[in-house]
């Protein structure tokens, strides 16, 4: 790997180049067609261009690799060609997971800003590691604890006594709250807030009175938050989002929430008060899950799915309320024929009727 | 045209007045009642009072003509009183759109904010417009451009490379990601995050690793964001909203997706990755649509539906899943009497096991 | 309640100690075991430790109460332990209630920031109360007013003519738009947007025409707004959230909507424009409401609903559409089982068909 980074370094970006051969190398894959195929950028597979390493790995795609104007495509080892393809395949045991490792690389090129801008509020008493970028109109509050490498991009607001990792990207206008922690490597998009107050109230004669959520908000390591996301602060202890969990944009997790390691959330899906979700689950956009309640590991949630109760381990659910996701599907077919079939119901009671008027009739004959 | 804005200029906007028969000429329409009728501010009809223009569009609402406030009522031509009406009446080819008409102009002689504020950060490689204004805490990045007449909110924020269009509005807190483009005339309400990095990960035995996202997001002329709403950057290429393009707050629009031209969607929709949408659809508040689909041109759908697959033009499509509206309409109806229909249902078997028994007794004697 | 003040203004945060006897003596309650038992911390019941007070409310977690290392639980009166509880026990008539006070006790004793920062931007004309905390990188626009003892934290913007009453909370970001009204004792969390405009647009054969928003989005006393949040602008007249409203996080307010006295809302529920809710009602997460109804007082709606008509006082609904809670819970239990009636009703038609053709015979012979 060290020699490709060397590479990347003693050129400009735009005048990267590889050859199907270096490629193949780099993600352990094999060339079929013309090794000294040259590549400096990425493209679709449906939008390539002469000079553009594209992937295939959603099958829904595939009718697109015979014509792409790409000059290399990454390939499944599976993958069989129904007829002749114009770009030299690279094969690998993952093509999506080989073009991560090859994105990766492109990024990690990049020139990283560094410094701390003078239009930037840093409280003297914060302590910020080395190498790390504060930029305009960035606000880091008493006793914040900023990491190594962390960049911290323009009108971020961290309050007081909260801890941000090294390693970390923290987009424009993220609010880190009072006492919340992040851990290392993590990515939070513009506008995700992490701490904002639990949604707790006692209902008194006069009004609701508000239950003070003094508990706080903690990300493990390698989380990242999409953008206007939002995971709130405990009414007492913490809610956690554990080690490497992917939350997309508009995600809300409510107080005392714990996400358990490496579960991914589409956009848009919430998670009430308290409940528990396990590892590696996947959960659809726009599902909700209610408060109070314990999700196995594994688990995958169609989207739009609403959950209002336990799931176990490794169950697939969906629907509203969810329940197994191939019993929903069929469900949801017959629910389409629901007309016709309560028409063929007032039929069948009228037949009926008419039966049993017959047979009456046979028995007074 | 002109005379009006002449108007509008000479005078403070307080004491702007127009009489029915100056507004009528405006707006193609024609006076019933007194042409004399001076208003010098809008009002709903159903909070009407007297110097106040209103309207009547939605019929709902037509029970409010008889006794509105109000000096005078825009209506549409085919409106017909079934009872005297106090105000003075303009009557037009389309009320809605010659209030629109009228508000435009009462907006467009506000004063406008301009100049570049000396707590904005602009980068020297930046190129801004004329008559821009920039407030206080905006950050401007490197080799950014800002056409003529655009306004940037205090608290901005726009990434290196990013281009924004003449004539925008960028309210606070907005942020524009590194490369991404706004077109002209586009409004970008506060909170609006465009650019963030599409939701895309491969699984690998430790964790996810990061597809890095280096594509970008556009926004073509006209189009307009409400507040919170995210567009985000493509994995490769472009996620593209298009000319004349209207999303409401909080709508999340995935990587790669196109949404295509004066479609318009309402609150907290969300689009999955790689969608296509076509022009002029019309899409209810709390919508999510599946990845990887087409829909059609003219294609409306109800709120809160799941558009799992593809939808051709011109089709109305509601529900969860979604199919032909008016059929999900009578398969909700059945759906309230499944509990009726299944105790039937077990009524029915038991009947028809009573004939079967009884048959049987015949067939015996 | 002065002494108690006293107590907590005399020392520091980590040496605050209570015994059992001063609490209940606090919440008007009643001890059961050791009244010298002492605390200076909260903690859940199922991660109680000692030296801290934890609370048993949710009938759920009972369970906990008898291992609890916590030193007091808070209990309803109506509790009754099962078997021998360690901790100490005070009864009171709310518990959950009579926490809510303790902790804004707690919390109320917490130093303020005071004074406006060098870095904020406030304009001359902004007329600001006594006490108030203006953070840095805040925009105060023209003629904008501040009550006292209000607090605005970093990178907040609040446009011209706005107003913002006495002992607020705007955290980072907030963004208030032009000519708005926040009432006393608000709590507006990070992101939240109040007076975006409206979405309102009349088609034109080009594309949309914008109808501008011309009224305002007014927040009365005691509301409380969830992070990223947004109450749009009225297109004429005012966007009212009325005393004592509670919104979660990501809810969505269209132009013109009335929310009444001690609603909530939990999180990313939407309602389109001009609809009414009343007072006191309780609406879970995800919900959509219609545009141009009426919901009564006393509401509940299930979460995820979607709730296209009016609604009458005290209603409990449920359900995509809504319909009566119980019933969409029945019908929902139905609906599980539809591919067997499905299945059951093509066996019935053949039964019927068989008899009918049996009676057919026996009516020949």
């Amino acid at each position: 790997m060290q020699d490709y980074i060397g590479v990347y370094h003693s050129k400009k970006a735009k005048s990267m180049e590889f050859t199907a051969k270096q490629i193949a190398a780099y993600v352990g894959g094999e060339v079929v067609g013309d090794e000294n195929a040259k590549v400096s950028t990425f493209a679709k597979i449906e939008e390539g261009m002469p000079g553009a390493l594209s992937f295939l790995s959603n099958p829904k795609y595939a009718a697109y690799i015979y014509d792409t104007e790409s000059s290399i495509v990454l390939v499944n080892n599976d993958f069989i060609a129904e007829r002749p393809v114009k770009a030299t395949l690279i094969r690998t045991a993952n093509a999506y997971e080989s073009l991560a490792k090859l994105m990766a690389l492109y990024e990690s090129v990049k020139p990283k800003k560094k410094g701390v801008s003078s239009m930037a509020f840093v409280a003297s008493s914060a302590t910020i590691g080395e190498n790390v970028y504060i930029g305009p109109f960035v606000y880091i509050g008493d006793k914040v604890v900023v990491g190594d490498n962390t960049i911290i991009e323009a009108n971020v607001s961290i309050g007081d006594g909260a801890a941000i990792g090294a390693d970390c990207i923290l987009y424009s206008g993220v609010t880190i709250y009072h006492g919340c922690k992040v851990g290392n490597r993590c990515i939070l998009h513009a506008g995700c807030v992490v701490g904002a107050d639990g949604f707790g109230f006692a209902p008194g004669a006069d009004g609701y009175d508000k239950i003070p959520q003094i508990g706080i908000a903690v990300l493990e390591d390698d989380v990242e938050l999409g953008a206007n996301t939002c995971v709130d602060r405990a009414t007492m202890g913490a809610t956690i989002i554990k080690r490497g969990v992917k939350l997309d944009n508009m995600v809300q997790i409510a107080h005392n929430v714990v996400v358990d390691e490496h579960t991914v959330m589409s956009a848009q899906c919430g998670v009430a008060g308290s409940t528990k979700i396990g590892k590696w689950c996947m959960v659809g956009g726009q599902t909700g899950f209610n408060g109070h309640i314990q999700i196995g590991n594994g688990v995958k949630v169609g989207a739009h799915s609403a959950i209002p109760n336990n799931v176990k381990d490794g169950q697939a659910v969906f629907g509203y309320p969810a329940f197994e996701h191939t019993k929903f599907v069929r469900s949801s077919i017959v629910f389409k024929k629901l007309p016709d079939m309560y028409r063929e119901m007032e039929m069948l009671k009228k037949e009926i009727e008419s039966l049993k008027q017959q047979l009456a009739h046979f028995g007074k004959e």
